[in-house]
C-alpha cells in the first residue's frame, strides 16, 4: 500500500492511496477521508462511494463537498476507482465512456479479454474493504454504502447482495435496472455475455423481485437528468420497492441534473441520514 | 454575454459566462453563483473570488465549497479567470506556470507584447464590475472580496486602492508583498518594469505602508503551506498592518497546505465572516 497523498482537509486527513490488487490484477487508487475523530484511537463508521461512469477516486474527492459533514458526523469516506487501468488492460474498441475503462459496472467479467482484469465486483466487495479494515480505523460493523448513477447500481447491487452488511443505503441518480437501459444492456452484455441469470444478478429490480430485500433507501435523482428516462428510470425502483415492502424515499429534485452539483447539493444531507444509522 | 451552462446547484444557480473584454481585447470567462434568494427579485451583496497561479474560473467553482454557504448567507459569488487567453495572446516563453496565462497578477501591463492583453487590473476593477452590476441582482453597495495566493495578492490591492468600495475582505494564503518574493518580482518585474513606484501600487504591504487602509482584514494560512516562508510571508502583512492600526486576524492553520482542501475547509467560515459585515 503506497500513500499517494495526505491532505488536511475539514480537520482530518485526505488520503489517496495506491495498492496491487489481486482482484483486478493491476494497481487500483482509492481516496479515504479520515475525519478529525479518526485521531481519537477508537473505531469510526465508514461510507462506502462507488463512482459513476468516466470517474475516478478523484471526482467526488475534489467535486464531492462530503468533507464537512463527515468530519461532523465521524464518518470514514472511501471512493475506489470504476475499472481497473493500466498497460494491458483492455479498452472498449471505440473508446466510448461507457464500457471499458471507467466504467467497470461493480461486476466480475466472465467474456474476454475483459475476464482477467475487470472484476470490480470482488474487489468493492471483498479485497478493498480487507485492506480499508486492516489499514484504517474502519469500524466494519458499522458500513454504509452510497454511490452515483453507474455507483449507484454498485452500491445497491452490493447492498441488495450482501444482507446484513450495510446499515445504511443510499445513491445519488442510480442505474436501478440495468437490463432494461442501454447503458446496462451493453455492460452486462459485454462483460458477463448473454446470461439472463449473470444479468438478474447484477440488477437491482431484478434482484429485489428475485427476493433480495433492504430495510429502507434514500434515493434523489435529479428532474433535469438528462438519463432521468433514458437510464435511470427511478419508477422502475419505486415500483419494484413498493411491491417488496421496502421503504423508499425518493427524492426527486426539481431543476436538477446528473452532475456534481447535484451530488454535492444532497451530500450532506445524505450523510445526515447514514450517520443516524451509523453513529 | 453568452452564459456558457447554468446548473442548478444548493438551491441556487452556477453559471458559467464568456464575454468578449474590452480590457483585454479577448474573450473572458467568469463563473458566477446566484443563490436561491436571487428569485425573490432583490438585490443581494456580492464576494468577489480572485484565483491564484494556474487556475480558472473553474477551479473554485468546482472545488471552492461555497455554494452551501453563500446560499445560506444569500451572497452571490463572481470567480474571474486569472488571465486573458486565446489565440495570439504571448504566454510566458519559457512555458512556466507562474508568468504569463493563468497568472497575470492582476496587473494592467506596461511591457511588451503584455501590454495589449494583460490588463487584469481593469478587468477586475472596473469592467467585471459593470456588466455584474448591469446583468446581475447584484447590490454593488454591498461587496466583498477575498481570494487565494496570487488571488489573495489580487483582493488585497484591489481593496486597498479603492477605499470604500468592499465591506469586507478576507483571503486565504495571500502574496503579500510581491516586490520581495520570486513570483512576484518575476510578475511585477515582467508586467511593470523596473518601475518601483507601480511596484509598490501592487504591493498590499507597500500600499499599506504608503498610507492605503483597511479597516480589518481576515487571512488565512496553512502551516504546512510549501510557499508560507519564500511566497507568502504573512508576518509582513502583520507587521505592516499593527503598524498601521488595520485589524487583522491572521489564522495560522496548523498542518494545512496550499490547496483547495485548505482552501474548502475554511470557506465557510470566510463566507459567514463576510456575511456578518453585508448582510
Amino acid at each position: 500500500m503506497e500513500i499517494v497523498s495526505d491532505v488536511r482537509s475539514h480537520g482530518g486527513r485526505q488520503l489517496v492511496v495506491k495498492h496491487a490488487s489481486a482482484a483486478t490484477g493491476t494497481d487500483m487508487t482509492f481516496s479515504i477521508f479520515l475525519p478529525p475523530q479518526a485521531e481519537g484511537g477508537g473505531k469510526l463508521p465508514v461510507i462506502w462511494y462507488l463512482s459513476g461512469l468516466t470517474c475516478t477516486h478523484a471526482n467526488v474527492t475534489e467535486k464531492g463537498e462530503y468533507r464537512a459533514a463527515c468530519a461532523e458526523h465521524g464518518l470514514i469516506f472511501v471512493a475506489p476507482d470504476t475499472s481497473p487501468r493500466g498497460e494491458g488492460v483492455p479498452d472498449d474498441h471505440s473508446g466510448s465512456y461507457d464500457f471499458g475503462l471507467g466504467a467497470g459496472f461493480y461486476v466480475d467479467a466472465t467474456q474476454e479479454p475483459f475476464a482477467k482484469n475487470y472484476r470490480m465486483w470482488t474487489y468493492v466487495t471483498e479485497e478493498l474493504p480487507a485492506l480499508v479494515a486492516a489499514e484504517f480505523p474502519a469500524d466494519m460493523g458499522r458500513q454504509g454504502i452510497t454511490g452515483h448513477s453507474m455507483g449507484g447500481h454498485g452500491a445497491l447491487t452490493v447492498a441488495l447482495s450482501h444482507p446484513g452488511r450495510f446499515s445504511s443505503v443510499s445513491t445519488f441518480a442510480p442505474i436501478v435496472a440495468p437490463s432494461q437501459v442501454p447503458w446496462g444492456e451493453k455492460a452486462l452484455g459485454g462483460y458477463l455475455g448473454d446470461e439472463p441469470e449473470q444479468w438478474r444478478q447484477h440488477d437491482s429490480v431484478a434482484l429485489i423481485e428475485d427476493g433480495a430485500r433492504l430495510d429502507e433507501l434514500l434515493v434523489d435523482v435529479g428532474t433535469a437528468d438528462p438519463f432521468l428516462n433514458t437510464e435511470l428510470k427511478p419508477e422502475l425502483l419505486r415500483r419494484a420497492c413498493e411491491d417488496a415492502g421496502i421503504d423508499l424515499q425518493l427524492n426527486l429534485r426539481e431543476g436538477y441534473d446528473h452532475s456534481y452539483y447535484f451530488i454535492s447539493t444532497f451530500m450532506s444531507a445524505h450523510l445526515a441520514w447514514h450517520a443516524e444509522r451509523l453513529c
